[in-house]
């Protein structure tokens, strides 16, 4: 019932599993001290890989004790969080990460050297026991959906493609006027045929209908996909595997505000929270597209009279995160996005994508996405 | 390119359009007072149909008048948003609510009677836009899905059925590990095979995801649909045609918390803000599977020791909502939801559904779903 793709991908999963962990079950059977040799996670911990353009973890490493007070409980708690996975990998269960919250969150009993009844949660938030799952991924050089760990993805893609998932063949040119859905594991999926000169990111769910309604993909021969805001890992691992594999240019659109630009960046770079990660799920050559502070204020697409009826006052919070992203690496090391932070916080206005309907509602799909991409003129 | 169905909704609206605004021309041409007769949409003529389950807008009629200081500027916004929407549907055109209101949003310049130059905005807030759009919608008696206007969707299928939409056959059991998203317009899809029992409808995208991979739906002969929230009008529309014209029996599964209840409560009565399109959106014979209060509380699904391993605290606005939902009419005149209510009110506890995995990872797709179904444990 459940498909071989699937059944392959746990026996893989679980093998490494039992490789990685065998090393802390030995030391304990030959009466050593059990230790675990992790990456450190620290913010002191990530370069910025200029070449590669990419956030990644530093080589410092940490050795997490077992037999230490201040490490102990964090060392069981890895171990617990990795035998639930272990147990679910070998159950065929798939667990969400909320899952795996609930099912190791107990309260565990123990008498104190003084005889003392005492109580220890394992744990109370959901954001420890996500971070156990990240130490049990690094540990293990694995991701977490390689574990089949599910989560909730909100990315869709329609084009001139076939892919196999799971023990389907689905025509993602044939999807009539929905989209498929991306599955949360994008790396159990196999590219078949692709027709395609480029993959097109747009931010807005709502952009991606309009363009998808009036077959942008096909008139352009692209892959055109949408990450609903802020994009998912799933999204993002799909996304790379297109312009990794495929050798498609991607290309960004979204919204002209610091958030807009940030959804690029972490496309293009990876988050800091997810360093370990990014190797895997960061597109270094992605170009964001628009829309740009100097696509609105430097040249002519709007006349200043149709500018001031869509443009829109920046947020208190849009201009401290601009700030904020003036200090990031990969955002100080380029000149056009220097420029575009400080255009902003010198307009301090903002511009969503929709407000190009002003130039009518065929404007962004017939000339602005073709004329950009044509002359290049987009941001790395 | 465009699909004939598009093109032949495209017609259909026009015409609607046209026929129902003649009136208002053929005033104006007779040298008349332009007015609109439109249903009133204030909260007091807001009924709850007790026998229909649904929140449906009263008989009051209210006369919009040109020629009058209050209603001259929403009169003529009014046209001038049915014009928007008419030019869309004429040059094939597929607006967005946001491209509406970006599209017409503008300064109108003006002469007052003492000769004083003037400045006056057709809308400010997209609330504005949005509200004329309704107007339109209960003006014509046309949903905006009917328009061709398009929005953001979350809601995604899967199951034995296959669809229709646009000029595309999508066999929506052959979706590998990803999903169908739902299209912004579902009443232009047509269902041609399905061969399900019932709909099964998660609140929660990543438990879709789950119950997707271990192909719950095919186990149990149902068609799976997440809302990933609060639902949209295009998953409510869609969950209502299943029940409608296949006849499916619809079974819906949230948190047990005031935000999950009032999830099904929209699939079931429809929202305030929309009792004009209620009629045609909510689905009144829904059930609610769980999860509820008397779930956690009153039968034996989780140990004493398990609920409080998983049991959350509820938040004041929980309680807040809880308090205003006992007010609402179709909860109000239901035993059992009151009984809920009050239940959550002393125990001032929620419960998440993923919680449910303290039971083990299958048991809530091997036991508390089907259980429920086959003793209609399940709330109206």
């Amino acid at each position: 019932m459940v498909s071989q793709i699937d059944l392959q991908a746990r026996k893989r999963a679980a093998r490494a599993f039992f490789e990685k962990f065998k090393v802390i079950i030995n030391k304990i059977l030959r009466g050593e001290d059990p230790v675990m040799e992790i990456l450190a996670r620290t913010r002191a911990n990530i370069v910025f890989d200029e070449e590669r353009k990419l956030l990644l973890p530093g080589s410092k490493m940490l050795t997490r004790k077992f037999l230490d007070k201040g490490e102990a409980k964090r060392f069981a708690n890895t171990l617990l969080m990795a035998s639930l996975i272990y147990d679910a990998l070998l159950n065929d269960e798939y667990p969400t990460i909320r899952d795996l919250y609930y099912k190791g969150k107990h309260t565990i009993v123990y008498r104190d050297l003084k005889g003392r009844r005492r109580e220890e949660n394992t744990w109370n938030e959901q954001k420890e026991s996500d971070r156990l799952i990240v130490d049990v991924e690094v540990f293990t050089g694995m991701l977490r959906e390689e574990m089949l760990i599910l989560s909730k993805e909100k990315g869709k893609v329609v084009g001139n493609m076939r892919i196999r998932s799971g023990d389907d063949i689905i025509d993602l040119s044939r999807m009539g006027h929905g989209a498929y859905a991306i599955e949360p594991t994008p790396d159990l999926i196999e590219f078949i045929d692709v027709d395609a000169e480029y993959v097109l990111v747009i931010e807005k769910d709502a952009v991606f209908q309009q363009l998808h309604r009036i077959k942008f993909w096909q008139k352009n021969k692209c892959i055109l996909i949408t990450s609903s805001g802020q994009p998912d890992r799933a999204t993002r691992r799909f996304v790379r595997r297109l312009n990794d594999e495929l050798g498609l240019p991607v290309y960004i659109l979204t919204d002209a505000d610091p958030y807009g630009w940030y959804i690029f960046s972490v496309f293009r770079s990876g988050s800091i929270s997810l360093s370990f990660e990014n190797e895997r799920l960061a597109t270094p050559s992605a170009k964001f597209l628009g829309v740009s502070m100097s696509d609105i204020f430097e040249k002519n697409w709007l006349t200043p009279k149709e500018r001031k009826n869509v443009i829109i006052k920046a947020k208190e919070e849009d201009i401290k995160r601009a700030k904020e992203m003036m200090r990031y690496e990969w955002f100080k090391n380029s000149k056009k996005w220097m420029h575009e932070l400080k255009l902003f916080l010198k307009e301090k206005k903002k511009l969503e994508i929709e407000a190009l309907a002003v130039k009518g509602l065929k404007f962004l799909a017939e000339v602005y996405i073709p004329q950009k991409i044509q002359t290049k003129d987009w941001i790395e």
